[in-house]
């Protein structure tokens, strides 16, 4: 058989992977029908570069700091005020899950987008998408996708696999993205997402959120929605990972130790990297376990 | 080509449909392009008979029966009060959306599997679904589903539609039978649905829906979540899917005219039919267009 993960070291990373392929295919008790064959990754950190800033952090901090210089008075509320001192504190809030950074989170992105249609929201993030670029690497952030990563989606899809993502990112911007950066169909983006209402023909967002942040827990909330079942392989890199790489029988934590071809660091991670190895899960070495970053 | 809809009588409707997959499927104005080519299709009475009762209002009323049962202050309330009396009204006032009603409804659905899990929920409907029979044929609910739609389904994947239901009834309980009944993945089962909650390792059913009843507008807003678009292909056959069939290139409405092989009514359907000849839509009428009614 050709070797379909050509930018992966042959080390324990690259084994794992094919052999629980393998397994799962092969009649025996690991075997797993084709219906139940889901894999679900996260998208920053765990398919393209999440320093310094997750793109779609990026993409949000200006909408919310275009909103504040609109109403002054949002400049002194949350997250407003932390987007526009540049505060990091409140978004590792986010991170961690308190519930009063999260709710202040969910308003502002209700309010920001209430009204839009999807049509409209998708040309904000197309206009978006086309001229912001990486400060790093200089490039177009889809320009920085991880190839290894698209040579698992190839592996498992080759296995009858159906391939989701699942980010706390919107799920509307990463729609837009879906077909020509992972090459998978838009329903099989599952995310933080508007609840939509429909009026005279037209689908605008509502009030709420549907379903909260997909965040820790609220990942393996939103892929059962979405997907159906629980996930038979997982791909993630961060503490808001966790849950959702519990839920799967195989998981695999991206570790960034590169440096020199993308980041190295272990923050919002620390405690991902410390259920891995009490599970047995498969840690991904930048560094080591691949032999090309991006595509 | 061979005749992919050999239930269909050589008529106006079989040749519409024949036609909108050529269509779309051919280089020219009307071409669609794979990745949208999503169809979406209501359940009762569209790809199952729903007279004298849809299957799951059959399924609901027998929990919310058992509930009054063991909480007699219930038996005073909505909907228990109309199903202990056998009350058709109040379940009209849903179909036709009135907001009290359906609020009742909702809590009442709630209520009733608050703390479920997805297991436990379907080894009940498993459970349910072998037992139960069509009052009028005698036979599982599972026999009495139209060829003639799945023959439709046929066709579409043939032309690399990707085929979705989406029904005001309860996703949970058509997904169950989405791969063995309909031979479409679980995940294309759209409906009305719990907001799950992820605690200790389970997820368990909360108090709330995700995004409301999937009813009239509601299936147009649950349609966009899931499938990432509008249709390409919409069937349905009553009024609450009207707003479904108006957001879709192609749409076709089921006609019950036959009182001989399966039911004669025009109930709850009224304003479609309109709406359908209006709109110059596909009207499918089950005794003239179709040789053969179940599998």
């Amino acid at each position: 058989m050709s070797d379909l993960l050509p930018s992966w070291n042959d080390r324990e990373a690259k084994r794992a992977i094919l052999q629980f392929v393998t397994n799962v295919t092969t009649p025996g008790d690991a075997f797993i029908k084709p219906a139940d064959r889901i894999a679900v990754f996260d998208n920053d950190g765990t398919l393209w570069a999440e320093q310094p800033l997750p793109v779609q952090f990026d993409f949000i901090f200006r909408a919310l700091a275009d909103a504040a210089q609109r109403d002054v008075t949002l400049a002194e509320q949350q997250p407003y005020k932390a987007v526009l001192t540049q505060d990091q504190s409140f978004f590792e809030a986010v991170g961690k899950q308190q519930p009063d950074a999260i709710m202040a989170l969910e308003q502002a992105l209700v309010r920001t987008w209430l009204g839009t249609t999807p049509d409209e929201f998708e040309a904000e993030v197309t206009k978006y998408l086309s001229k912001a670029k990486s400060k790093r690497f200089g490039v177009p952030y889809t320009d920085l996708i991880y190839k290894p990563m698209l040579e698992v989606f190839d592996l498992l899809a080759a296995n009858d696999f159906r391939i989701f993502v699942c980010s706390v990112g919107g799920r509307e911007f990463m729609r837009v993205i879906a077909e020509s950066a992972w090459g998978i169909p838009r329903e099989h983006v599952i995310g933080t997402a508007p609840l939509y209402e429909y009026k005279e023909g037209k689908i605008r967002r509502g009030d709420e959120l549907l379903g909260g942040l997909a965040l820790g827990p609220g990942k393996v909330e939103h892929i059962f929605a979405y997907a159906g079942r629980m996930p038979a392989f997982a791909g993630g890199n961060a503490d808001v990972d966790i849950e959702m790489l519990q839920c799967s029988n195989f998981a695999m934590l991206v570790v960034h130790d590169d440096a020199e071809r993308e980041f190295a660091y272990t923050k919002s991670a620390e405690r991902s990297v410390m259920v891995a190895r009490e599970n047995d899960w498969t840690l991904v070495s930048m560094k080591n376990d691949w032999n090309t970053v991006f595509s």
